[in-house]
């Protein structure tokens, strides 16, 4: 059927390569441009080129910030420098956020350590981290990772990095979600919050 | 948050147009876009501009056709004209053609009949269905909409608009899926396979 359609069929595999877009919405996408005004794709190509050359990773925590403007935790006097957020993504960093309860500044590792992937310690911002924490003056440094096991290795490792330094190493709370019920959670998490209970 | 970084938000907000992109992975997909080389932004915007201009619908059936060559329906000798399979978009035709059990042509409506958000009969591609039918010698035209309300309620309005013409109009089975279970499927999925069972 696409044999028939060289062009579709190549606008179908640049979109593949878009994540999180599975692959029986993929046609309805491609559709979607194909029914877009030109004008109109013309502008969404112009806003994806403007994107990527105006927006930069900041030198110091790698979060995204415009070109002309400096990034809006490192340069901000509202935030503790002293208090160093550790996240994946600029994503998990949004999440928190969002929360409006963190007024320190973050680092953007970019993944964690993945051996099967190939990805290692210097694929990450492992280094710039390390780096950070010993020139800088960083009280704490909160490891904000995925609760899985690659997650917690790469908190691990970065641990183990500045057992040296006199820095605060923490790690967020784990434990059942708010509004959760423990019949409906796994048993790993319900081991987990019962064994690191609290008191009340 | 956004606020400091105004060509993101440009971003979110041109990918937001872009459909079955859930607000989660918007995020990771404005990200893949910062992160991906220059070049190939240039690429995948030459992409989607090459496909906007070499695309167009075929004049006859209204499915994806490349602006130098025929449809591969329309124009193909193994194709029995005389069969129309009336369709709701391009990937619920794929969706037939992966059957490889239908041989002949299509005609894709471009949505259905859908008051609430202002689609009506004259947005869809019914009037030259009808003239099509009326113009050319088509014995069957197979109905092969959503089983929604929205979707019989269209089938509805195309049969009634053929009622005097002597083309033989008839629809897909319902019934249960194959590998499905009785105690799995919803109350009318079940009640419609009663209502129309069939000599075993």
């Amino acid at each position: 059927m696409l044999n028939d359609l060289p062009t579709v069929a190549q606008l179908l595999k640049g979109l593949q390569q878009v994540p999180y877009l599975a692959s029986k919405s993929l046609y309805r996408v491609a559709e979607h441009f194909l029914k877009m005004d030109e004008q109109k794709v013309e502008q969404f190509c112009a806003l994806l080129l403007k994107a990527k050359q105006n927006v930069v990773p900041c030198d110091i925590c790698f979060t995204w910030r415009e070109k002309n403007r400096a990034c809006s935790f490192c340069a901000s006097e509202k935030r503790d420098k002293q208090l160093v957020c550790v996240v994946e993504s600029w994503q998990d960093l949004l999440a928190i956020e969002q929360t409006r309860g963190f007024t320190g500044v973050y680092h953007v590792l970019g993944g964690v350590i993945y051996p099967l992937e190939g990805i290692g310690p210097e694929d990450l911002t492992i280094e710039p981290l390390i780096k950070r924490v010993s020139q800088q003056g960083i009280s704490e440094l909160i490891l904000a990772l995925s609760q899985t096991p690659e997650g917690e290795a790469t908190s691990a490792y970065i641990a183990a990095k500045l057992k040296e330094t006199d820095v605060s190493v923490t790690c967020l709370a784990r434990g059942l979600p708010v509004g959760s019920n423990l019949g409906a959670m796994d048993r790993l998490t319900v081991f987990k919050a019962l064994s690191e209970r609290r008191p009340f």
